[in-house]
């Protein structure tokens, strides 16, 4: 076997997934070679190896390949054709971009679901006026939800709409490109479960994460670990994220998304084959995090504990609105002095409304506790102008 | 106040503590700037900038303050000199150049605690042989320490010697520099206490580590947080703790090793006014670890909760005897299997014996639980050629 230790990791995206996953790796010696376009993103600093490139550019990836051993991704925009093509060649590339390609594709990540039975809600795909209003009928509820089947990416190309609306007036149809129609859940909780697989087909969880998005922004803004269901519930929950990622034979770090509905029905919405926003918390509130977990999947290490050593509250640092550019976190001081507070800052030089800066994880002795310090740090923080 | 997330830090010496410091500080988008000699030293691919130059070096340091808004320092072997001279002039020094003068002559820091009531054992300053009998004589005790007052490093510059021996022949003496003799301590445990104070005089102890050193090398071993002590002792050696940094007005961390000896009594041995091997731990174990108190420390964000999370014992991962150049972490599939182990690599290119290479913390559920993890790991494993 290969010294893990010499091992170098070629990452596309140079975004904080990327930087959290250095950060989480640094005492592993692993080295890692960076494809981003911007000069100024938050991996570029502590890459080994950083090659300014759009991450849709063939050469610039053959270029990445020809430098590391192996290559991964940290976002999913990216030209899933150039790195299949390197799979095809025997580049090692972790999630493989067969899944990529399905998820890419929501159309065919729900069509995936329906195929290996994964627990999903009803959903037609369309792109005609006469197919929207189609699937709508044969939906049949009150609310549903379009999304475009590709290039979504927080709340963009995503749509909760009423039927009644657009089956009178079809000029209300908010997208042209081809869509998934779904039904609407009327769901008592959204839930995350980040899942690890190794190539050995080894498979752990993590502890479930209960999400509340804050509806103007559709940006989560509340992440409590663990969510407050029942035991029967939880172990549903984990059960049906490792099914899907063993269902896509996946290897790597897994995000699945899912609705717990009124019912008590959990159905899955949604599956990003990386690190993910909703197991930040696992950095300080779990034995191994999601970044470092990755690293060992990466390295051939054994998977490391997804234990939960505290409860904890994330919430996401966003741009505020009002101004763009040089910025100062105000409130730093005040929640540093709490403690089991730890605030993430990704490294970037402007701040942007609702551009993600950085996210702060709180823990606590109980859940309540670590909401109320939570509470209490997001009352007292937002960026300003500097 | 200038915005804390824009200062750039200056630090003198690019070994594994500055590379903690920064891996435990970019979640803060801290700017660091580095000067060392070694252009493969383990801060360097972390750096903003990297200055190559010995610690020495007037110029060189000069030009780090130049393109730094404070400076500290991870290794008390630097010019202090030229820090006083910078410190003279304004530049912010933490700590102050002043306690490093002090600590870096061993002489000079037991003058210091006599002076300012610190429990500590009997001492003579010593440079001709007369002197060297003389004291021998004073002490009074079988065994005595001899330490040069300075450039003592790790064990060397240390030795524990029969007073007979040398009474009967001086030409036993094993230093020809001014040294510092003092009485042998029979002590029961060595003790450490990490420190932390900051601008305004706050000051903070971390829980007492206990160390157990392996006789041949003189380096750490094993360390357990919480010390095996009583709740009184523990008082007491925190309390000692803190009163040596505030004889000395210290802002920053600080390392105060002590011994407790036989009959109960805690004296103060060394202390370091940096980040220490004895702190390890605290980046799994603690709430705030030292490094990422520093941070706080310099960037004047309040101090951090130094309370302990789970318990730790940490072992250093040192060069294996016998070869040197590129290696293997013999063992590190296994031990990574273990819930709570956590492998720290410093990102040197090459092993040699006895050169410290890494760390291990492992956390357990009890002191016990930890110790017999830390056994375990460390029987399987070792660096072997690669």
């Amino acid at each position: 076997m290969q010294n893990p230790l010499k091992k170098r990791i070629g990452i596309l995206g140079g975004g904080q997934l990327g930087r959290m996953l250095m950060m989480e790796s640094t005492r592993y010696n692993v080295h890692f070679n960076v494809l981003d376009k911007d000069d100024s993103c938050p991996c570029k600093p502590m890459a080994d190896v950083f090659l300014q490139g759009g991450l849709d550019d063939d050469k610039k990836i053959f270029e990445l390949a020809a430098i590391s051993d192996l290559l991964t991704f940290e976002i999913e925009h990216v030209n899933t054709d150039a790195l299949l093509a390197l799979e095809e060649k025997g580049v090692e590339i972790i999630p493989s971009p067969k899944i990529l390609q399905i998820v890419q594709d929501k159309g065919l990540q729900k069509q995936f679901y329906k195929k290996n039975n994964i627990p999903s809600s009803d959903f037609f795909l369309v792109e005609t006026a006469n197919e929207w209003l189609d699937a709508i009928n044969k939906l049949g509820t009150f609310k549903f939800v379009a999304k475009t089947r590709k290039d979504g990416y927080d709340g963009k190309g995503v749509a909760i709409l009423q039927a009644e609306e657009i089956l009178n007036d079809i000029s209300k149809i908010p997208f042209s490109q081809p869509c998934m129609l779904e039904a609407f859940v009327e769901c008592e909780k959204e839930l995350s479960v980040i899942v690890a697989r190794n190539r050995m087909g080894n498979t752990v969880s993590y502890p479930s994460v209960e999400m509340e998005f804050d509806p103007d922004a559709n940006l989560v803004t509340y992440l409590t670990c663990p969510a407050k269901i029942t035991a029967e519930q939880e172990l549903k929950a984990e059960e049906i994220a490792m099914n899907v990622v063993k269902a896509f034979n996946g290897v790597g770090i897994f995000a699945v998304e899912m609705f717990l509905t009124k019912e008590g029905q959990i159905l899955v919405n949604e599956v990003a084959p990386r690190t993910h926003n909703s197991g930040h918390h696992t950095i300080e509130a779990c034995y191994s995090s999601q970044f470092e977990q990755l690293t060992r999947i990466l390295l051939d290490l054994p998977l490391g504990s997804t234990r939960l050593i505290k409860p904890a509250v994330m919430i996401n640092l966003l741009g505020a609105d009002g101004f763009s550019g040089s910025y100062r976190l105000k409130g730093l001081e005040e929640i540093s002095a709490i403690e089991g507070v730890y605030v993430h800052l990704y490294g970037k030089s402007e701040s942007k409304p609702m551009r993600k800066m950085g996210h702060i994880t709180i823990l606590g002795e109980t859940i309540a506790e670590a909401h109320k310090k939570a509470e209490l740090v997001n009352s007292l923080i937002c960026f300003v102008k500097d």
